[in-house]
């Protein structure tokens, strides 16, 4: 089974992450996802961690894990820290495929995101 | 002349300004945009500042703008710090309409966004 692992920074402020993990519950339930499970982790701050994350894909059956980071732009956190947890996290777990999506921010599709939001403003 | 302002949080890593800053270009090239103006302005950090950023809106013409949060999360920046700099700005400028968007994290369209990057990994 595949897994997503939505990834996010964590915040002391509940509401923040619990916007994340609200998101990660509107993926799940969405009939265009190819994925078969779907877990929340956070980098910092906030709990599950990156390697709880993917323990609980594992546990649920997962044999491939994609981790998506929700993070805007290409600092430390996208660029070495997820990177360097996740090489850890995969010495853990020899037998399932674990791989690092573009961060959210990278995709050529957030201008037309931006556009859908401000076009809605516009009077 | 209405006018988009794009409002980032701003970092010492100058990359990361200049994906915001080349995210604004994209916006500003797209034929779809209800904005005769974009800019790109900064909370904290770098620069321009949210309140450069409308003078610099104001400069070319603007009769209306539009500050669009490029945030994920309601933190105190969205919630508090944001509105608190524009309501100053205004009463700088009180012939010019100014509004905030909501930001970007607020959209219900960032599922979607999401699993169009993850579809696209899966194999």
């Amino acid at each position: 089974m595949n897994a997503l692992l939505l990834v996010a920074h964590g915040s002391r402020h509940q509401q923040s992450n619990d916007e994340v993990f609200e998101l990660a519950n509107q993926l799940k339930r969405d009939d265009s996802i190819n994925y078969d499970i779907v877990h929340t982790a956070f980098l910092d701050v906030a709990k599950p961690s990156i390697p709880e994350g993917i323990v609980a894909c594992i546990k649920e059956g997962a044999s491939s894990i994609t981790l998506i980071p929700y993070f805007l732009n290409s600092g430390r956190h996208v660029v070495s820290d997820i990177p360097d947890i996740v090489k850890e996290a995969a010495k853990q777990h020899p037998d399932v495929s674990i791989k690092i999506a573009p961060h959210l921010g990278d995709s050529d599709l957030m201008a037309g995101l931006l556009i859908e939001i401000v076009n809605s403003m516009h009077c």
